[in-house]
């Protein structure tokens, strides 16, 4: 009776009923609320989702002892991106061989960038589209392999052609330097394609940076792109409830100081309420905004963020379509071998071969009015 | 420099490195991660979402203690129907003065039901169409007054015809018998309208029902209605992380057992693999499925079950749109004067809007081909 009465109470009054704390709290104060809505628990023990795929348990204990293995915090900058790079690499042999792809280097607009097409030929309907991957790192690593990651998985199966750019990073470069690359590359692709053909994607700090490309993009007076996708990152800083909750999922308990944009070298010296750097506290911007694809994970930090994005989006009556995979993580489609990294690939083309190639006002993709 | 880098490795490496534990943090045992993948931490304190908003924030401490006034787990079920019912009818009350109805009682197919009007009257775009509400409660309480703070708000927003139904409930009866009873209301309904026309919407044990009830249609060859939400519990039994997580964001810890439909009265003797009881066990049964629209919050535990059902009904095909409010909590919209609830109502109301009245198959409406 005593457990039929818990779950009944869970179930009708959103788990905000006393139920017994678990056996694995093992501390002496039982958990609770504070005046200030802080809750608190003894130790715990959170065993890892069972809604997950058999790969990602068996990944999961052992991406997170390979990233014990990161350099120390002290270490070099060019060591830490070796490290990462050594990661990508790895990565981009293991994405060529399920997914194969032609790539070639380019300078567009004076910025690296890499060109990476599809070993089977582009589609005929994407004969006259592209997409832009700002890939992910931090804003300090990532150049080269970590934006290989990104796209090939993407211009293979969607069969559409995938530039990635090595935008100028921290701690050598600060904002705005990014979002001056990313404008100076899709200002020279607009002169080969109507901005309706052209999407942009990132995942991390690249999905941080799209949306804030898209931002300068308006206040600058150029045309959006026909469809943008913010992967783990998006138009808010690190914050809400999984700023907190998934470094506890991930091992490494709540932190004391929770992470923001303010702590990275990129920022230095960036306003934080600029809404060229957090396009979500301005509704105006946002309003600009074409249909925006947001993937996130229950274990990634950014979860909160891009949940947040969504609805604010919405509010400004911008199509948001947000995707959130079950025990994921942060990035974790750059690990190709899971079904929820495929699944999360095909999300990802289907809503670019859904949104490009139509006005942003076309009547078939103007969003519900939801500026309320 | 140490802030720096820890961020830099979370940024770029999901939170899958080495971050120094929080001070937050008691115990004496460092956070980590078992071989099986079970993540554990020292004593934690989380503070409330910084991305909800302020009703929200100060709602939440007050719903905790709320809660905790809930009759003791011994109580006869009549004891606890009658908490239900009065927090529900003061709610009710709140719910009339912002969104003003006509409410009133209907016997259909034998099955007792409340016809929730517009005080407005019904907007010309839905005079042939009606949404069907199946409340939650653990499908233990919530008969009346749950199930009109479910449908008043929508019917004044959506200026549509909802009608409620008090479905049987354990402990008196056992499954299938509410599924029975949606069938019984769908099949009489369906005299009066096409199933285009017929949306069905619940929270809790009625979005669990919702899904259930399309299930037993596609079973029993009845023609799918033409959208369906389930919000707060989905296709799937509660599990994956936030059936752990929600708990212990709710100030009570995680829990020892975790609680699933086998704890409910109402499932007693049924069996948990039958997809007529979790309709996301079955591919061929979610092929059959209608547009779908999913809600939940980062405090609700049913998140994964929600977020998972995404990914299974887009696998098969469905169109499946997921929202996930910030900082909430299990049936937040119950309670109307947060912000989010609004916008929970108008992502509703829209959704219908825009599924309802055409053929599931009408080519603007097909899903994107994800059989994969």
């Amino acid at each position: 009776m005593r457990r039929f009465a818990s779950v009944a109470l869970l179930l009708a009054f959103g788990s905000l009923a006393g139920v017994t704390p678990g056996a694995a709290q093992t501390g002496s104060a039982p958990p609770g609320v504070q005046p200030d809505g802080t809750v608190t628990s003894p130790a715990i023990a959170v065993p890892y989702s069972d809604l997950a795929s058999p790969e990602a348990h068996a990944l999961f204990p052992r991406l997170l002892a390979e990233g014990a293995k990161a350099p120390p915090i002290t270490a070099p900058i060019a060591r830490s991106r070796a490290f990462y790079d050594r990661m990508n690499s790895d990565r981009v042999a293991r994405m060529r061989e399920r997914y194969p792809v032609v790539i070639h280097p380019e300078t567009i607009a004076g910025v690296p960038a890499q060109v990476v097409l599809p070993a089977s030929g582009v589609a005929a309907a994407n004969r006259r589209r592209v997409l832009i991957n700002l890939h992910g790192g931090a804003f300090l690593w990532g150049a080269g392999s970590g934006g290989l990651v990104e796209s090939i998985p993407i211009a293979n199966l969607g069969r559409i052609q995938v530039i990635t750019v090595d935008y100028r990073q921290g701690p050598e470069h600060t904002f705005p330097a990014a979002s001056d690359d990313v404008e100076a590359v899709y200002r020279a692709l607009l002169k080969h394609y109507r901005p309706r053909d052209i999407g942009i994607y990132g995942c991390s700090a690249g999905g941080i940076l799209t949306a804030e490309s898209v931002a300068r993009f308006i206040h600058d007076g150029v045309p959006v792109p026909g469809a943008i996708g913010t992967f783990c990152g998006s138009l808010l800083d690190l914050s809400g409830d999984s700023s907190w909750v998934a470094p506890l999922l991930n091992g490494q308990g709540v932190p004391t100081h929770r992470l923001g944009f303010g702590d990275l070298p990129y920022f230095r010296g960036a306003d934080p309420r600029d809404p060229l750097v957090q396009p979500g506290l301005s509704p105006a911007l946002l309003a600009g905004f074409p249909p925006t694809l947001l993937i996130t994970g229950t274990r990634d930090m950014a979860m909160s963020s891009e949940v947040r994005s969504q609805a604010l989006l919405e509010r400004a009556g911008v199509e948001a379509e947000l995707h959130v995979w079950e025990g994921m993580w942060h990035a974790f489609f750059s690990d190709p071998e899971l079904p929820e990294s495929r699944q999360a690939y095909r999300t990802i083309t289907d809503f670019f071969a859904r949104h490009l190639g139509h006005s942003t006002r076309d009547p078939g993709h103007i969003a519900p009015d939801r500026s309320r």
